[in-house]
C-alpha cells in the first residue's frame, strides 16, 4: 500500500476523521522533516501502537524569531518521503504555510508558565509558535496518540499541559533523546556543523556526562550542578555561547534548589552557526551509548 | 427520554465523541445560563438541524474582569433545565469552574486582531477568556454545528474566525437578536434593571432605529451616524455612562468611513448597575419588532 502525501489541510482533516470514524487508531508525529533517527524511533513506536500511522512535515514559520534559522532550515523532502515510506508510516501531511496560515489569520496558543523558561527566555514567541501549530495539527490529524522526542524536553512538557487543558481528546507519548555513537544528541541542525565545530558541539554532552557524575556522587546541590556542567562548556574552544545551564523540575520546570530523580537538567549553546540543546531527565533516562536503545542500530534501521 | 445532566468534562467528551462516533450530528449552545428567549431560539434552531442537541451552562469565569459582575451574575440552574428540556435538548452540560480550570491550568486562546475593538477595548481579558472556554467547549462537545447569538456580534465574529484558523471541525451558524416586546435586546443581564432603569435602557434600541432612519435616508458618512446615535443615548436620562457607539465592517471589525449593507453599528452604555449592549447589521437583520421572528411569541414558546 503506497503512502498517501495530503498538501490541503482539509483534505487532511477529512482523511483522519474519516478513519477514526471507521474505529481506527491513529498515531501522529508532526515534524519539521529533514528527518533523522530521533524522528524514526517515533514513526517506529508510533506503527507499533496504532492501525494508522500520520506524520506532518512542515517547518513552521511562526515559531521561529526574525534573526533565526527559517530561511536555511535543511529540507529534505524526498528524503524524507522515503525514509516515512521505510517505517511504514500510512499519510503524510504536507502543508505549505499559507494553507496553514492564510490571509487574516490571528489566532494563537500561548501556555503561559511553562512557555517563559530555558528555550522560552532566550527565543521569544518560539513557543506561542509551537503551541499554536501543534494544537492545529492535533485538530486536524485528530490523532490517538502524538509523539514527541525529549530531545525538545521543555516543548513535550508545555504540548502535555496544552493539551490536558484544552481537553484535545490525544495521548501525548513521549521518546528519549536519540544520539550519535559519540553522544551528539541528534538535530536536523546538526547539518549546520563543520568537522571542527562537530567536535565542539560534543561539549553538550560531556557537560551532561558530568552531571551524571554528580547524580552518582550523591551531589544535590543545584548550583553546584549548574557550575560543573557550566564549565564543560566553557573549557571547550569553538562553543561560542552558552544560552543556558538550567536544573528544574521535570515537571512543572520550575526551578529546583535540590536536583533528584525526576529533574531535569538542560542546556542550549552555540557552536558555529548552529544553537544545540541537549538534556538529561535525571535518573530516568540513560545517558548510555546503547545500540538498539538510544543510538543506531535500531530494529527500524534493518532492512 | 430524559434530559441528560453531565458535570465532568471527560464524561461529556467521551459521550459526545461516541454519539459523532455512531454517526449522528451534533449541535451545540454554549451558554451562561440565566436563559432567555435569545438563547432558545439557539436550542430551536439546533433541534431542526442536527440529531443531538447538547447544551453547557457555565458561567466562565476568565471572561469576567475584576470589577465585573461574576460573583452576581444570574444562576437559575432549575428552571434553565426546565427550558432546555421543554425545547427538546438532549444532553445538558454543568461544570464546575475548577473542573474547566484544574489547578495549573495555563494555556489561553487569542484572536489578536479581532479581540480588540469594542468590547474588548473596555474589558481587557475578556475575549481572551472566550476565545479560551469555546475552544474547549468545543474539544468537548466536538459538535457538528454550534450556534452564537448576535447579540455579541464581535464574540461571533472572533470565534468564527478562531475556529476556521485552529481547523476546528465545527460549523458555526449565528442567529439574529432575541428582542423584548418594546425593542430592549434580551440579555440576562436585563434582570439588574430597576423599572425605571429598563426604560432609560431602551434608549440602545431607539439609537439603532435612528441609525436605520440614517440607512433609510441614503446618509453613508460614519462620523455622522455614529453623532447622531450618541446623541440619543446622551439625551436619554439614566444612561451613566458611554463605552462607545462604533461603526465598523461587519466582518473583520475594522473602522469603517462609509456605511452600507453588511456594516456594523455597536453601542455600549451602563443603565443603573448594568453594562448593555446592542447593534444592528446593517440592512442585514431587521430591527422590526416582528412576533415570531425577533419577539415572542416563538414556535418554541408554544406548549
Amino acid at each position: 500500500m503506497a503512502i498517501k502525501v495530503i498538501h490541503d489541510p482539509l483534505v487532511f482533516q477529512q482523511h483522519m476523521l474519516a478513519l477514526r470514524m471507521e474505529g481506527q487508531t491513529v498515531g501522529f508525529v508532526p515534524t519539521m522533516g529533514a528527518l533523522h533517527d530521533g524522528h524514526l524511533s517515533l514513526f517506529h513506536r508510533a506503527r507499533e501502537e496504532n492501525d494508522v500511522v500520520a506524520v506532518s512535515i512542515f517547518v513552521n514559520p511562526t515559531q521561529f524569531g526574525p534573526n533565526e534559522d527559517l530561511s536555511r532550515y535543511p529540507r529534505d523532502p524526498e528524503g524524507d518521503l522515503a525514509k516515512a515510506e521505510a517505517l511504514g508510516v500510512d499519510v503524510v501531511f504536507m502543508p505549505t504555510p499559507e494553507a496553514m496560515y492564510p490571509p487574516g489569520f490571528q489566532t494563537f496558543v500561548e501556555v503561559t508558565e511553562l512557555q517563559k523558561p530555558l528555550c522560552g527566555a532566550f527565543r521569544p514567541g518560539h513557543f506561542r509558535g509551537v503551541a499554536t501549530v501543534v494544537t492545529k495539527l492535533l485538530l486536524l490529524a485528530f490523532p490517538t496518540r502524538a509523539y514527541f522526542g525529549r530531545k525538545d524536553f521543555q516543548q513535550w512538557r508545555l504540548i502535555e499541559r496544552m493539551v490536558r487543558d484544552l481537553a484535545i481528546p490525544t495521548a501525548i507519548v513521549s521518546m528519549p533523546i536519540i544520539r550519535e555513537e559519540d553522544g551528539l544528541a541528534m538535530s536536523s541542525r546538526n547539518r549546520y556543523l563543520s568537522p571542527e565545530e562537530r567536535r565542539s558541539a560534543l561539549a553538550l554532552y560531556r557537560g551532561l556526562l558530568r552531571a551524571r557524575e554528580l547524580f552518582e556522587a550523591g551531589e544535590t546541590r543545584a548550583e553546584v550542578w549548574v557550575r560543573e556542567v557550566r564549565k564543560v562548556l566553557e573549557e571547550t574552544p569553538g562553543v561560542r555561547g552558552i544560552d543556558y545551564v538550567e536544573v528544574r523540575d521535570g515537571v512543572t520546570l520550575e526551578p529546583v534548589e535540590t536536583v533528584g530523580r525526576g529533574s531535569l537538567v538542560a542546556l542550549a549553546a552555540h557552536v558555529g552557526p548552529a544553537r544545540l540543546i541537549d538534556n538529561w531527565w535525571v535518573g530516568m533516562d540513560t545517558l548510555d551509548l546503547v545500540p538498539g536503545y538510544n543510538i543506531p542500530p535500531f530494529p527500524w534501521s534493518e532492512p
